[in-house]
């Protein structure tokens, strides 16, 4: 009986558009008292935080922004960076979180493209703001955010703005946020740092964040107040979508305005941290701390790590200080991590090595990641023997709504129901998927396909490498042939660390150089591949 | 820009429509090997329930079984009821699941109003069904579940059917199911066991039963893995979600057949469950067990309770076997639970005493309910004072779609934005909700409200009452009086009982009737106030 069923309608008491921003009201009203974000002597409630996004919200209703508008952050880990995750959307705008180590060159691309109306930003990072402005069209209004614990005052005195904490002074505390019509609306705005070309404005929507965040849940086991160390920049990804997930919990949320391993240590042990996330390299640089620094922790801490897989020692390292790591996998693309190295019951009977093995896969999907998989060039899916390689898509509620004014770029990312990854990877007979490469990283040496990050896992196991890099080198005989980059934590030949990889694996994947030195580094701190393959070029 | 934001349009890559019978493929492909449903000596893993998910599916689609169509079930909480809350969305169709202790004539209404098409019997319940089908036009198929642990075989030679497992096993493993085109579609249909009247049919999409796993989550803080003791029964409240929350969760489920003490003490030791739920009466049968029976466990079990707030004694009871009750609120209309009475950080250092008065409120809103507040007649929304009564109102993903085929009702139940929950409470000033009284319940006595559960609490806490109901006894004097009707577990006479309540509350709300003996039931174990007031009246 169709009709009996579908005549019963939507209406404003069974349907409400799902949006992440709602969390902050529940948590609020639930629990007004208790602490929410911490940040040095700076301590707010959750009814405090409310009231202060709903101040800024009503601030920027006040200067004519809304729906759709663009509201721009160049900014740090402070609470004025968390606040504006739901202080933006509340007016109804869409946050953009820019990184902080572009250029201004980049950042005036990005506010002209992005068309921003309004600008907040660190008063340390004005002069790179100064700078992008002078290369740019657009003309935002500008917000500075004031915080006594800068590293540097620089001078204010060629700019006309408003102060953040102004703005919060002058707004309406009773003021309710604009009422969300459609959840398909826009909410966030985070430009991929690619390595080539221009930067792509990936949109997110307020559906997908809420799901985000709700499928963190059961995936990362959290349960009630969770205490959180914002480690993850927030302007990756809304650092991870954390911003909403520990506010979902009604967790307290430690702001870190700037990364060192002590102070990780410190705060962890001096706020008793539950939870926090970091690529791989920051939790590297936590192992490589002087061991005065280090701390050891009675009870384990959750730490989500994403952006390439941790080494084997850097998860026995954690492992050390009762760091429970788990590794997830992700692109900007997909609202952060969608797939994750959920353990299984018989991994902790495994060696530590196992284990790292294990968890050093990129795994199985989020619960609300409806459907990942990988496909051959035909388009069928690979079989699942940990061999077959193929380009990881994804299909769910957490892949973006496309690229902000390309609609080239949107169209190739969608292919055939999914969104296209471009990386590469194998599926286990376990079902857990692990990533071989970045399509283009991909070597072809004498018609075999030679994945990078394999070579660079082989690389790895050696005690003296810190870093590692491999790509393609041109060879009159192969066509291409692995060559290796690496810094150093010890000592090693080139000779030495050649015939290691060669007995640690396939001996034709073998590097046939290895050079020693510093890497180059993209401004998110990835390795930049790109001038490592045009110096193999010019080898 | 609007238009640059709202151009990036929706596609199959980044629009999936919610539904929860997703969580079974994501746990069947994640743990296809782990203990999924657990009944007697069957044991199935969720590669396992999958495909009898499937093959079931399969047969009800090769029977023309699809959208929007109603497969009825009156059976117990074994598999086949588990695997139906996946196997009937799965080929579109519509799951009823029918309270086993109507009687024949309800059920035969029941047939009719919800047209259904197949009709799933535990054979012991086959002479109930036999002679609804001899009261009603509907002539659905009649698919037989034959446990071997039934209590009672009755004859199946009148009828024309199939049984249960020969449809899984001339069903296709590989079948998939239908597409879900719109997350708004009919997933269940639930009829109210209306005191009086006529049962209404409350119809539940995949989009609310979805949010409502998610929420819960959070909300009652689930780990991966719960073992969960299916107490609840199914048919109530698709066993309050807790099928799908429990397969999103990769818990494992014990099935059991029929309640008893005994059963449930047995089976958390034996099986080391961590969660089960059960109304107030089904703790207060575990309260009052047999100490032979009784055991207390080492970690602490975590139960949820729902239908009426656990008196003191009860939490008192439970907190000795170390079970850590959590009381939630809700109805047939929004899924089930939508408030809980989430424990502030300061409850724990209360006495007993003290948490028990805290718990036993309805508390504040789950995860995915939207908005629940308690409004006057006027609509004006209560001042958090614990005293002023109005009716509770809720808006939110987990609000039914409507009561089929009845659009007046449907159209009273919506007011201005809210579903009106037809109960009344009060607001503290934490925020926290209390329900004082159905609205027919209250007693309107020289024209002061009286809550009925008011002057219930109060008797409860006389060592003697084991049940106890109030209802309004027409009064020449003051229009209305509070009648009481209590079951014993000690001795008290009517005066005493009377005078312990006058010295307990205010004394103008003391019953002025006490009126001993076994209370009437509705089949799902509520106490019948209609019939209670009938008798009153005629005192």
């Amino acid at each position: 009986m169709p009709a009996a069923y579908d005549e019963l309608s939507q209406n404003s008491a069974n349907y409400v558009p799902l949006s992440p921003v709602s969390f902050l009201d529940r948590t609020a009203d639930i629990y007004p008292d208790r602490e929410a974000v911490v940040y040095n002597e700076r301590r707010y409630s959750w009814a405090e935080v409310r009231e202060r996004c709903r101040r800024f919200a009503s601030a920027l209703k006040a200067r004519g922004i809304g729906k759709n508008d663009t509201v721009s952050l160049l900014t740090f880990n402070t609470p004025e960076m968390f606040e504006c995750h739901f202080a933006v959307p509340m007016a109804g705008a869409v946050i953009n979180t820019i990184n902080t180590r572009l250029d201004a060159a980049t950042i005036a691309y990005i506010i002209d493209h992005g068309e921003a109306k309004l600008f907040i930003v660190d008063r340390e990072l004005w002069p790179v703001l100064e700078d992008a402005l002078s290369q740019c069209e657009g003309k935002p209004e500008i917000v500075i955010i004031d915080d006594p614990s800068a590293a540097s005052k620089p001078d204010l005195s060629r700019g006309d703005f408003k102060f953040y904490e102004d703005l919060i002074n002058d707004g309406d505390a009773e003021y309710k946020g604009e009422p969300l019509e459609d959840e398909w609306q826009a909410l966030s705005l985070n430009y991929t740092s690619g390595t080539t070309g221009l930067p792509k404005g990936v949109v997110y929507h307020h559906r997908g964040s809420y799901l985000m965040s709700m499928g963190t849940v059961p995936s990362w086991g959290l349960t009630p107040h969770p205490r959180y160390l914002y480690t993850v920049p927030m302007f990756h990804c809304n650092g991870w979508g954390h911003a909403w997930t520990m506010t979902l919990m009604a967790g307290t949320i430690f702001c870190l305005r700037a990364f060192s391993p002590k102070a990780v240590f410190d705060m962890i042990e001096g706020h008793a941290i539950t939870h926090f996330g970091g690529a791989p390299v920051v939790l590297n640089m936590l192992a490589g701390a002087p061991v005065s620094e280090q701390k050891s922790f009675a009870k384990p801490i959750s730490v989500m790590t994403a952006g390439a897989p941790p080494p084997a020692s850097v998860l026995e390292a954690m492992a050390k200080f009762n760091f429970d790591v788990m590794h997830v996998y992700g692109l900007t693309e997909t609202y952060g991590h969608i797939l994750q190295s959920a353990p299984q019951d018989d991994w902790a009977a495994k060696s530590i090595a196992e284990q790292a093995e294990l968890k050093a896969r990129q795994g199985v999907r989020f619960a609300m990641s409806e459907s990942v998989d990988v496909l051959e060039a035909s388009g069928k899916a690979v079989p699942h023997d940990g061999e077959t390689m193929g380009e990881i898509v994804i299909r769910g509620n957490t892949v973006m709504k496309g690229y902000l004014k390309d609609k080239a770029a949107t169209e190739t990312a969608f292919v055939s129901g999914w969104f296209a990854s471009g990386d590469l990877g194998v599926i286990y007979p376990d079902g857990y998927i692990q990533l071989k490469d970045r399509a283009k990283d991909i070597i072809i040496s004498g018609g075999e396909n030679i994945s990078s990050v394999e070579v660079e896992t082989a690389l790895y196991k050696h005690p003296s490498v810190d870093l590692a890099a491999v790509v393609a080198m041109p060879d009159p005989k192969w066509g291409e042939v692995p060559c290796a980059f690496v810094e150093l934590k010890g000592d090693v030949s080139e000779a030495e660390l050649i015939e290691f990889c060669a007995n640690n694996m396939a001996r034709f994947k073998r590097p046939k150089r290895v050079i020693f030195g510093a890497l180059p580094k993209t401004a998110t701190g990835k390795i930049q591949k790109k001038e490592l393959r045009e110096r193999a070029a010019a080898l």
